[in-house]
C-alpha cells in the first residue's frame, strides 16, 4: 500500500478547485475535504470568515480564524485519516493562508506560516495541485456568482495573491504541481490524476 | 496627563475579576472591556468557546480562537483608546491564554506567547492585577453559577492554571500586582484603586 498522502489543491477563487478535489478525491478514495470549514466547529468558523456583514473584520483575526479552523481541521479529519490509512484531498490549505493573507492582505508570510505550522502539529499538505487560470478568464467565471467577503475584493488584492502562489511555489518547487486550468475539466482532471499517480508511485 | 495605560485583570473563575474590572475602570474613567467577546465579532467567538455543547473543540483550535478575539480586540477597542489618551481596563487578557491553554490544556507558553504577541501587534498589558483567591474558597462562589465549558473542568485542571499564573507573574514581577481577594470587595477595590494610581504616578 502506498503511504497514505495529504493533497491540497489551491487556486485564485474560480480556478476549479472545488470541482477537482472531488474528482480526484473519488478516483484515489480519499477523504475529501476543505478549508476552511471541514468540521462543525470549522463551518461556524467560515460562516464567520465569508459573511459580507463582517467589514469590520482585522486582517490579524481573518488569518488567526483560519489558523483555528485548520487546527480543528488536522485533529478532527487529516490526522485521524492518515493515521487509518487513507489520502486526504483538501481544498485549500496552510498555503492559502501564505498568499491570501500573507501577500492579499500583506501581513508577510514569516508569522503566519510559524502559526499555521504550529496549528497543524507540524503535519504540512505533501503535494500542493495549484491550478493555474489567468486573472481575466476568473474575472469571467466569477461574475456568475453570488460574492463572499473574500470574492468582493478589489483586482489588486487578487493580483498580490497571485503573485503569492507564484513565489510561493518557486520556493518550494518539489511540493507543487503546477496544472494549466483553462484547459476542458476533463482535460484537467485527468492531468492531475496522471501527475498525482507519477508522485504517489501509483 | 499620565500616559494611558492598558491594564488587565486576571485570576480564576469566580475571583472577582468582572467586578473589579468595573470599579477601577470606572474611577480611572476608562474603556472597560473583557476577553474573549470585548467586540461584536468577539462575541461570537466566545459564543463558540463557552458553548457546552462544543466538546469537540481541539485545545489548538481553543487557543487560536483566543488569539483571534485578542486581535480583534486590540484593533477595535484597546489601540483606539491608547491612541485617544483613555486607559484600558480589561477583564482577562494574553495572560488568561498562557495559564490555561498553555498549562491547564499543556500546550506550553512559547508559541501561545508567540502567537498572542502578534496578535496583540506588540501590545502587551502595562500591568496585570492577579486578584489572588485560594480554590477552595473559589469552588464554593463557582458552585452558585451555571457553568460554561471552561468552568465545568476538573480540579486538576484548574490547578494546573493556579500554578501557571504563579509562574507568569514570578518571572515578570514588575508587570504583575498581586491583590488578596479573600477580602471583603470594597476593601479589594481600595487596594486595587491604591496599587494602580501609584503605579500610574497618580
Amino acid at each position: 500500500m502506498t503511504t497514505p498522502a495529504y493533497i491540497a489543491l489551491e487556486g485564485l477563487e474560480g480556478c476549479g478547485k472545488s470541482t477537482h478535489t472531488k474528482r480526484l478525491g473519488e478516483h484515489l478514495n480519499a477523504v475529501i475535504t476543505r478549508e476552511p470549514g471541514g468540521t462543525r466547529i470549522g463551518s461556524l468558523l467560515r460562516a464567520i470568515l465569508a459573511d459580507t456583514e463582517n467589514t469590520d473584520l482585522d486582517r490579524r483575526t481573518e488569518a488567526l480564524l483560519m489558523a483555528a479552523d485548520r487546527a480543528q481541521h488536522m485533529a478532527e479529519v487529516i490526522q485521524p485519516a492518515l493515521t487509518r490509512g487513507q489520502h486526504v484531498v483538501s481544498d485549500r490549505s496552510i498555503y492559502s493562508t501564505l498568499a491570501y493573507q500573507g501577500y492579499g492582505r500583506q501581513l508577510g508570510t514569516d508569522a503566519l506560516l510559524s502559526i499555521s505550522t504550529w496549528a497543524l502539529n507540524n503535519r504540512l499538505p505533501d503535494m500542493v495541485i495549484y491550478i493555474d487560470v489567468p486573472t481575466d478568464i476568473l474575472n469571467e467565471r466569477l461574475a456568475k456568482r453570488d460574492l463572499d467577503r473574500f470574492e468582493r475584493e478589489g483586482p489588486e488584492f487578487f493580483a498580490r495573491i497571485a503573485q503569492g502562489f507564484t513565489e510561493l511555489r518557486n520556493a518550494d518547487p518539489s511540493r507543487w504541481i503546477v496544472i494549466d486550468g483553462t484547459l476542458p475539466k476533463d482535460d484537467v482532471e485527468a492531468d492531475i490524476r496522471t501527475k498525482v499517480l507519477d508522485r504517489l508511485g501509483e
